[in-house]
């Protein structure tokens, strides 16, 4: 028999999930609609059947642990909270849930402190105790790990840099405060710095002729790559701001590495230039050229269930 | 016989030392002046003396560790780099010249991990582990706790959250850069504000009446407590932006308290009031409610000897 663990990515809509050895193979993997299922209770009843469906499958496979990852999701107690793109209200303590389904240890967490977990496990940060993970999509998520181990706080929530105010009074937040990092340095800040160069600049620009409303970080990019004036100023303005946010995670913690990872991301040199350029110009002068910024390893299709399997197998350690 | 560390505070002018046992009891406790030693091997030859001296003239007591709290002090490596305020240049590999005299297990690190580390071992902090020290003199220095350990980072460096940049383009800092959290929420940072002050308001104060290069943060709180207009929205601004930036760092750790100490915490209320309600206003909600402001509790004599000591003995743990 081989030991294998169940790293599960619930999303608002879609939860995949896989089983997955210890080197990092994905070695079975399903998922279903998490929108089928608005009562916690026959959502736990299906993910725990369709579990053991897979594992039925697969013979030859010893289930030893499952890890979690899932939108405001609380390490420390085992539960997601208050999730606003979830149909499960208030507190829902989800590990204990389905450790009353399937009698192994279940781990939850956040899914950027899963990825976090991943590139640690099975990624490009295998060797080193002290870096960071931002995951750049429509918001910034984030896992820190200093000596080791992910950062989760007293409260559990630990490592929300996303919401570092990096500008005072400045841009509107869906936390319902302003200026947060994540308001700038994601996929929809740099729609929202586009939009605001529209305004600003006088330059001609394909961007011009695309309701804001349809604005991606995608299009944006591909403008960028056609030289348009508008999307090359909007991509290093978000690099700036992304560098700035770094700048001070390394005040903080003073990692080796800084992962970037998600839709933004994909950007790739076009990004990650222009951010190493500003870390260089602006990180305090004793961290100077102690920090790798690298894009993630980790495939982006596996990532979130590479991740969660890695929160499981590092809770065996 | 008795098992005592010695705790070593290193400052720009005095160097303090003391043996203290287990409980945080300073046995006995000598200094001396730093800058009779501009080279560095006379000053190792004097201090490990005068502990030799100190332990004679004491008997009973074995030394079994000794800790060091110094400026720009580099845990992982022992050393002192590039020190401002010290005569000894470059990098000074002070762990491994102690140790030379008195072989003993030699810790280093910088003043605010070491305060950080009394307090954890013998102070308001003992129960935590998750935590935040920042300590309020002519800079702002800060030392992190997580999961039970100081932070370090990869370069031995972490914790310089004095230079997390609050203000982009803000005020010209020491290491710099502009905007730094300690050119705002320091006792310098608080002069600097009450002269902006000068210039901005039009109130009567007796702060008009001190050569600026005489103001010092003891006289804007003996104005504040006068009710002084510009002392007292000094004060006000001063708590607003280390409040700012206790917003963020809980955003990063979720720390369980911060605490607060040196010139500036010794405001008392007058500082921390406005400071929780600061936090209060512009923590992201999740965190609402789960953070201690507190002042510490070692006593302002001999912090930096119990931190120092406090590390020794958290070593040999």
């Amino acid at each position: 028999m081989k030991d294998v663990v169940a790293g599960i990515d619930i999303g608002g809509t879609n939860t995949i999930f896989g089983l997955v050895d210890k080197e990092g193979n994905v070695l079975a993997e399903n998922r279903l609609k998490t929108t089928d299922y608005p009562e916690i209770n026959n959502y736990v009843s299906a993910l725990a059947n369709a579990i053991n469906i897979l594992i039925k499958e697969n013979p030859g496979l010893n289930l030893v642990a499952i890890g979690i990852g899932a939108p405001n999701a609380n390490y420390n107690k085992g539960t997601i909270e208050l999730a606003p793109n979830l149909a499960w209200k208030g507190i829902v303590p989800l590990a204990e849930f389905i450790r009353g389904k399937i009698n192994v240890r279940v781990t939850v967490t956040n899914d950027a402190n899963a990825a976090a977990m991943g590139e640690m496990i099975f990624g490009g940060a295998k060797k080193m105790k002290d870096f960071i993970m931002l995951t750049l999509g429509t918001g910034l998520g984030s896992g820190i790990v200093v000596n080791g181990e992910l950062v989760y706080g007293h409260t559990g929530f630990a490592g929300e840099l996303g919401h570092m105010i990096i500008v005072q009074g400045g841009r509107d937040c869906g936390c319902g405060r302003q200026g947060c990092y994540e308001t700038y340095a994601s996929a929809s800040g740099l729609v929202r710095t586009v939009i605001n160069l529209l305004s600003e600049m006088r330059e001609d620009s394909s961007l011009r002729d695309i309701p804001t409303s349809q604005l991606t970080s995608k299009k944006i990019a591909e403008a960028a790559a056609k030289n348009d004036p508008i999307a090359l100023e909007a991509m290093d303005f978000t690099a700036e701001m992304l560098a700035f946010g770094i700048v001070n995670i390394i005040s903080f913690s003073s990692p080796e590495a800084v992962f970037l990872f998600g839709g933004l991301a994909q950007a790739g040199e076009a990004l990650f230039a222009p951010v190493r350029k500003y870390v260089d110009q602006n990180v305090m002068p004793i961290f100077k050229g102690t920090v790798k910024i690298l894009p993630s390893v980790i495939s982006e299709n596996n990532t979130a269930v590479l991740g969660a399997a890695a929160l499981a197998w590092n809770e065996l350690k």
